[in-house]
């Protein structure tokens, strides 16, 4: 018997009939003798429901009162996840975050979680009770509901399981599991059944939004065995733990890739300190996120050449900052290119291997793919290619690392 | 400077324009100096949507669960409302029934109020905050939901009013007060600036249904002056107190009526103890309410006739039920009418002054009009007539007593 953790999310619970059906996939792993705590999101729809209704009054509503607002939306999936259960059989209670007391700061719409008293949920649990919770929303120290901000319901599981010390914390969502590449490009990708939380936190961030980091870093800092699962499909998904002799084998988990890059170059950039900060600081200053940063010494010395990349969508006003910063800095020349981008070998595996980095490359080489950048950290690669070879590029290398197939015993 | 709870119904509040337009209106009072706590209850039709998302999942949801699920209404109301009056610079804080701490006994669905902690609407009050607090709704003492069933939102303005020992309650509603009778019936009816507790009482409960009888209730027994007015008219309403010098000049202060009765009529019963008990209990025992309830002795002292109203949807139910009973206790005849409406005058002058009913019944005898069936009580007459004679029998009344007119200094 162990104790989980499951949360579904909207889509999972977007009508009655899903809210059912999300009652019979907790029953089926009750049967199996599992203690059972169900976290739920606002059925789809309903949280643009209310944020309608607040900016028909006003464009800019209160933090307190909007998380009044947004937080009725899983408290009507809890009743009725609740009257599901019991409508077959099922004792269970259902809690919103202020009542299993989800103790979080006081900084309204992007709270972060301070405490959890498991008091209330260990008594129903004991008592044979299925437990469902509210995600997305706690309390405060002062009792003011408060909200987790994007993706708060993945966290909010993960706190709970973490709080409970539960076996593992399940998140149902459209995907069955990670897979070693998006399926969409390289119909050969398998899903994987295991992969590190660092290994995740790559994946995730560089564009297989799969999972919240903020829950998967979460995750991993209270060691929280983390299974990625469809709600809508039966299977085992994917676990997310940390490193295992079993991980071993696998030199690389998966290829991971970014469309919406965009990158800008200066070139001869007299070289002193305080370079960087004052072409980033500008860019930073702008609320403009930048992902990779390179810089060349280049050939003369007294130069040096610097790249950066943005998301495409912040392209052209990024540009304009830098070509005016530049010229103040006398610069030799800005450019730069929105059709590119960042295709990213992730694996715990590469650490202690030689010649990912080759076998990479020989493989775009051969099929006359021309990289721009490079950028690597402990475990992973990333090159920028021209947008054209994206999926190509990914297909060459899914086939280079052998990806369609399990790893073998080394 | 007074303290005043306000409350607006679901209709008042039913759309993001409508509850803008109840912060212009709190804005007017406040701008009086006044404080001001105002409860609100659910968007109209956002309680039906709640309760069609429940009846999707199960025709009997567990009462705990629903009350989760209805609770959310009035919390979105709360939110919108704080919206709309800090976005015209009042400041202004929402509270669920949970977070003011409207402690109710655990009867879900029905639950009633014990006991208010008033500390943190005062701290609110004091520091210049309108406080807007959710109806309906509370929390038992282990911290679970409950919502305290039809017209409770009612019900919280008054408890919170006599917490506050505030200065007055008023219900805002779609009516501007309460009137001598329905003015669709009497073109001449009259708004009265000042009605009894006890008056309002048989007012509401013989069909003028303004306020639900359960506030009214709970404003007397804790003194609180009650108002009714218009959300959407200005005006002065009508004002609910205890008798003052003011009122005693009134004889009648108001006609009540009500369509809906049925009349079952058991002739030739043995006249023995317990007849009632066998005839009313099969009755209440069906969950069948019974309004009024007239025994004679009949002319040959050993039998008695027996006559009851009920609500015509309970009338062939009920007629079955006493045709077996009267039956089995060898009553004569049973025999009933579901074409009957009853009329009552209401007032509390009428415990001093003797002749209202005689004028009554001249006037009704004047328009022909047979009375069925007669019964009172100290502060009011009730008579059963035929159907037809509704609309006749009660503007012949409120011309006999001078309704039309405000009453005179005796």
């Amino acid at each position: 018997m162990a104790l989980i953790v499951q949360k579904f999310g909207g889509t999972s619970v977007g009508s009655p009939e899903r809210i059912e059906a999300v009652a019979d996939k907790v029953l089926r792993y009750r049967a199996q003798g599992h203690q059972l705590v169900v976290v739920v999101s606002a059925m789809s729809g309903e949280t643009d429901r209310l944020i309608g209704l607040a900016k028909a009054i006003t464009d800019r509503p209160p933090p307190r009162e909007l998380d009044v607002l947004l937080s009725t939306g899983e408290q009507v999936t809890i009743a009725l996840l609740v009257m599901a259960l019991e409508k077959r059989g099922c004792p269970a209670r259902s809690y919103t975050g202020s009542q299993v007391h989800i103790l979080t700061d006081s900084a309204h719409n992007k709270a972060r979680i301070q405490e959890i008293d498991d008091a209330r949920v260990r008594a129903d649990l004991d008592a044979g009770r299925v437990v469902v919770v509210a995600g997305f929303q706690g309390v405060d120290a002062e009792g003011n509901i408060t909200t987790l901000g994007r993706g708060g319901s993945d966290t909010t599981a993960v706190a709970l399981a973490a709080a409970l010390k539960a076996d593992e914390c399940q998140i149902f969502t459209d995907v069955d599991g990670v897979y070693t590449t998006d399926p969409r490009v390289v119909p050969e990708a398998r899903r994987l059944e295991r992969i590190t939380f660092e290994e995740m936190l790559e994946m995730a961030s560089l564009g297989s939004k799969v999972l919240q980091i903020r829950s998967v870093e979460f995750a991993g800092k209270y060691n929280v065995p983390l299974r990625v699962l469809s709600s809508f499909e039966e299977g085992e998904g994917t676990l997310i733990t940390y490193e295992d002799e079993q991980m071993e084998n696998a030199l690389i988990s998966g290829i991971a890739f970014n469309r919406d890059e965009a990158k800008i170059t200066v070139l001869g950039v007299p070289d002193q300190p305080g370079i960087a900060h004052r072409l980033l600081g500008a860019v930073a200053d702008a609320n403009i996120e930048v992902d990779m940063i390179i810089q060349n010494i280049a050939p003369d010395d007294q130069t040096t050449d610097f790249t950066f990349t943005v998301h495409r969508n912040d392209y052209d006003r990024a540009l304009e900052l830098v070509r005016r910063v530049a010229g103040e800095m006398g610069a030799r020349e800005v450019s730069g290119d929105n059709r590119i981008v960042k295709i990213s070998l992730v694996g715990v595996g590469m650490r202690s291997h030689a010649g990912i980095a080759s076998t990479m490359f020989e493989a775009l080489a051969r099929e006359g793919i021309n990289i721009r950048m490079i950028s690597t950290s402990e475990i992973k690669i990333s090159v920028v290619v021209d947008e054209k070879y994206l999926e190509l590029g990914v297909r060459a290398l899914h086939d280079a690392f052998h990806l369609d197939q399990a790893p073998q015993s080394a």
